[in-house]
């Protein structure tokens, strides 16, 4: 039986991404349950396993072979030269290369040369200045395939959260919140949740208020108001649903154990919680693309880029995920 | 030397205050680090430790043997009759009961005849209909200590947090947000935390938006012109603090262990992470009071209440910290 092969976008050139790229693609385990393919410029990354001390012995292949490649590998777009632009310093250059390996994943999954993609970190000032106008990962796959309602998700093995709103103001949220957009991320997280686990998940959606409104005597009755009908319409189509829950008691340990995911109204109310129970397991999702997309939970980390200090334990917990959603 | 000794409130009785009471009576371990008093009905724990099969071997005494006690003890109040409530069913008589046990509990703190209270579960219903006119205990114990600056805390083990805002709605948070405000919070957790630890607490503080407003790009710059400035104060004045924390990443594993307490913006920012890491061991503490208050963390449990099954570590923990914090 062949491999599923995993494109990797390699990131921004001047972040943590082409190390990470180079301890994922060193790594047996991870050969062993797929075939890790970067997307990036193989020049960029011999350069920086020189500069870390890493062993580098990956062959470098072109865009005809990608189809026949049972082994780990580079497809080299050589797209930037290493002496070209600093490490620890993401420029328009940099920005331009990982948008550009970012697309040319997104073909190859679409074509079905590769299974599916995970990416490694942007930087949103780099892509901004490199002249792409969609701010992150996430609307660059929306547009490029077509899907009209997603959501960003985590899922680890303690705590998996799909969020409803994301990157918007505090203040913004209740604005943001709908029937409609409430029951499209419980659905789109039942259907993966559904691949995932082979059986009906049980999921849990969360109040927005404090103890869920309390009957009214808290906010605006959004509970009643947006949230309940959403509920109700997924439960008319046969999905198990808890909800919605008091915030702060939905992640108790003894709620956690009986709940498969849960729907989160904000960027915090879930990934509070994710990210205090599971840091640096947690694998960032996104629901409702035609491909199978995951990431990883950090940034380029500038700072300490290319000097041999990052962890690859999220991008191997990333394409292990990919790997389990493509099977 | 004489041991503290803690009043503890019974909470109406309706609901599971008096058997986990007769519990905390019954532990030695309690009674070597204090002298517990229960401020309740001796008939009503009499009569809920024959329905729940509990032994009761407790001294009644009066308010004018208050002052020598040094062993556990029920002061009688005589106040509710067991015949005349059902357990389960709080009402107007066991809410009024639940008041009057508070109030006489917070005078003989304030006299210093006992050094702190912790109370049990109030029904916000009952004290309602009990004709009491403040919602809740946190509001009695301001108003019958004159109070003006006080806040909502919890503390644990792992993980301590104050709260800017309670029990009000999402939407209203931002307004309720001020300099002032904040800087109280800040201020009273130093003040609780330098206490209990001997030391300098290290504090953190954590933003309102996602990513903490991210330089303006999320929010309506609350980080700027609110949390910031209050920060800038209390550093001013030799405080040492963290913030405003990025409120996702604060409370990761790295960050919690170089943190003492947190100060949060709302109610689920700071509850969300305290029952995910510390469910049933979080003690709440009213910070800012002239006399010390701890309380257990769950409510009357009206549908379990006189069964047996009640769980007594929450009040226990509650104990614990009112002796820390008397001494």
């Amino acid at each position: 039986m062949h491999q599923q092969r995993i494109a990797i976008t390699m990131g921004d050139p001047a972040g943590i991404g082409p190390e990470i790229c180079i301890d994922l693609l060193n790594d047996p385990e991870i050969s062993k349950q797929c075939t890790p393919i970067i997307f990036g410029d193989w020049g960029v990354l011999q350069a920086c396993a020189e500069k870390t001390n890493k062993s580098f012995d990956i062959s470098k292949i072109s865009a005809h072979e990608l189809s026949n490649i049972q082994t780990p590998a580079v497809l080299d777009h050589a797209f930037i030269n290493p002496a070209k632009f600093t490490p620890g310093t993401a420029d328009a250059k940099t920005g331009r290369a990982t948008y550009h390996y970012i697309t040319s994943a997104i073909e190859a999954t679409k074509l079905g040369i590769v299974h599916g993609v995970v990416t490694c970190p942007a930087n949103k000032e780099a892509l901004q200045a490199g002249g792409v106008s969609q701010p992150g990962h996430t609307e660059i796959f929306a547009e490029h395939t077509g899907a009209d309602k997603f959501c960003m998700a985590f899922f680890s093995d303690e705590i998996s959260c799909s969020l409803v709103t994301v990157h918007c103001g505090y203040s913004e949220v209740p604005d943001l919140l709908s029937v409609g957009r409430i029951y499209d991320v419980i659905s789109l997280t039942r259907q993966a949740q559904q691949k995932l686990l082979g059986r009906e998940p049980r999921l849990a959606v969360c109040g927005l208020n404090p103890h869920g409104g309390e009957n009214g005597l808290f906010g605006n009755e959004e509970e009643e108001n947006l949230i309940i009908p959403a509920i109700e319409k997924a439960r008319g189509e046969g999905m198990e649903l808890l909800g919605p829950l008091p915030p702060d008691t939905a992640f108790t340990p003894s709620i956690r154990k009986s709940i498969d995911a849960y729907v989160c109204m904000y960027h915090d109310q879930g990934l509070i919680p994710v990210k205090a129970l599971a840091f640096e397991e947690a694998v960032n999702v996104t629901l409702g693309l035609p491909i199978i997309r995951t990431s990883v939970d950090h940034g380029t980390a500038l700072d300490i880029a290319w000097q041999g200090k990052a962890d690859p334990s999220s991008l191997k917990s990333a394409v292990r995920l990919a790997v389990k959603m493509c099977s």
